[in-house]
């Protein structure tokens, strides 16, 4: 079943201005869960929407909060988040530090207590859709042992860069769990092993079996111990940068909120974009393995957004209907 | 064999002198050749002293360049490395960041036309031990498949970041392919198979196997597309940012000269280590599997360091008596 993209948001927009959402932020709000889906992010648009009505509901979100400058150092923006939607706070800083980066070529805004971004690339679209390289990250509840460790120690910290190009922004979102629980719930309900291996089983195997991983908890960074690393040092950089939650206090709290991000912008006037497309036509010169195509990041999401625009976005009928009817 | 400290970066100085490079220059990269072995990085240390020196014969390197500041955007300085030795243009353009994020809270210095830097977390280790954050990350020749693809396409283009703390930096060293050439040599040395599938062979199968991935030269990125990807946007980041030379002319060139750098540091007067404390040990509070245990990045570099300082360093016999000829 597809969904034409403007239907979806109005759903989004009623709903949100039914949970007491200001009118600007449910504009903002349903616009980002609706192109999230738009994008082919199906986890963190439609199929999201509902537990994040049930956060509103449970007060964990403050609706009417503003994020807050304050402090800076230099260039660096210091911002409270005060538990506002993590959607509108992540917007706001990101345009900041975009708006900044034209000033002085650089511009960071680092946001503690703030709330789940939902989809990161977004906010690497938006910052090379105004012309600027768009990097940012944000900390998690964690899911995911580091390398060596058993039990949930770090968060799946993703990491965002984004690079402006007239004929498709180059978007790398990328998430440190090889996979998320999202995509291992998804491989699990068709009945689906994972391509390759996606995390330990209880005997301290690795395992393509999700419902082995999503029992044991122990997902796996990319590249093992490099991911385990990765993941480490973007909670440091969040969390020092920002003065706020790390992965254990968010941890420790118990749910997913009062969170650490960085944004960061770098603008350059006369960015050369032949020399991007010499990248990419290099890289895509690969001759494919098998069926496979080379991609470069956000191409993907470049079709699927077409197609989406075109057909209507698919949605799973029964979280459709149920949020039809909230 | 184990080799003094002191001794080891004698004999290279001896060389670097014989070979006409200029006093300072010799005793820096004497300096960091010596400092990469000790520090356990062996491939970058003596084991690659002599494949330098014979780049330095072939007239690859200019002994007596001076890398220069071309332009300046906003608070980006954009240097031309005039293929002057890499470690020393690295360790300038590290030193200029550095002095630049503690006046601006951030500095970026981006090179073109330098030369192998050796290893990268030299200039991590660098910008902590300054009390800065790092980062830094090079382009390479093609060594890698981009995913979905046969031939090198991408370089392992390495991740550096670097933390401050007093009781020992953090600093993740991280190249994106999932083993290095070189150590994948060290395996197929010892005849054994590598822990973790490291590329495919020529069926398009992932192997364990060093010496198949050698021959088919399809060595895998950490965590398959996604470090295919993070590879790709890291050769877009520093050969934009500099106006320099791309994977793609590195490759054609035929040589892995002339290539394109990033250096960045933050700099945060009131940066809290009791935040960064926190999130080490609550990563090491995760129980280890088997007999493995959790270490940050950077750990294992503090232990090896200090056993190579008491013991002296480890050297392959051959590789030692080759360089004590030169």
């Amino acid at each position: 079943m597809r969904i034409p993209y403007d239907e979806l948001k109005s759903e989004f927009k009623r709903i949100l201005l039914k949970e007491n959402f200001p009118e600007p932020k449910a504009e903002l709000c349903a616009t980002i869960f609706a192109q999230n889906s738009r994008d082919g992010v199906y986890s963190h648009g439609l199929n999201r929407f509902p537990s994040f009505i049930k956060q509103v509901q449970e007060g964990l979100i403050n609706l009417n909060a503003e994020p807050e400058k304050i402090n800076q150092f230099g260039l660096i923006e210091q911002w409270d988040g005060h538990r506002a939607p993590g959607i509108y706070v992540a917007s706001k800083a990101m345009q900041t530090a975009l708006e900044n980066s034209k000033k002085h070529s650089i511009g960071i805004v680092t946001v503690k207590n703030t709330n789940h971004w939902m989809r990161g690339g977004t906010y690497g679209w938006q910052a090379a859709d105004a012309g600027c390289i768009g990097i940012c990250s944000t900390n998690t509840i964690a899911n995911m042992p580091p390398w060596g460790g058993k039990e949930a120690r770090l968060g799946n910290n993703p990491l965002i860069i984004a690079i402006p190009r007239k004929e498709g922004n180059v978007v790398l979102d990328m998430a440190i769990s090889q996979y998320s629980y999202g995509k291992m719930q998804e491989y699990d309900l068709k009945s689906q092993q994972l391509p390759f291996p996606g995390g330990f089983d209880s005997e301290d195997q690795l395992t393509v079996n999700p419902k082995d991983i999503m029992k044991s908890k122990r997902s796996l960074p990319i590249g093992y111990w490099k991911g385990s690393g990765l993941s480490l040092v973007l909670d440091i950089l969040v969390s020092v940068l920002s003065d706020g939650n790390t992965v254990d206090d968010i941890t420790r709290s118990g749910k997913e909120i009062a969170i650490s991000q960085v944004f960061m912008c770098i603008y350059k006037e006369d960015l050369k974009e032949s020399i991007i497309n010499d990248i990419l036509s290099f890289t895509k010169s690969s001759s494919p393995v098998k069926n496979d195509r080379v991609q470069y990041p956000g191409e993907g999401t470049l079709l699927t957004r077409k197609e989406n625009l075109e057909k209507g976005i698919p949605v799973v009928e029964e979280i459709w209907k149920k949020v039809k009817e909230m």
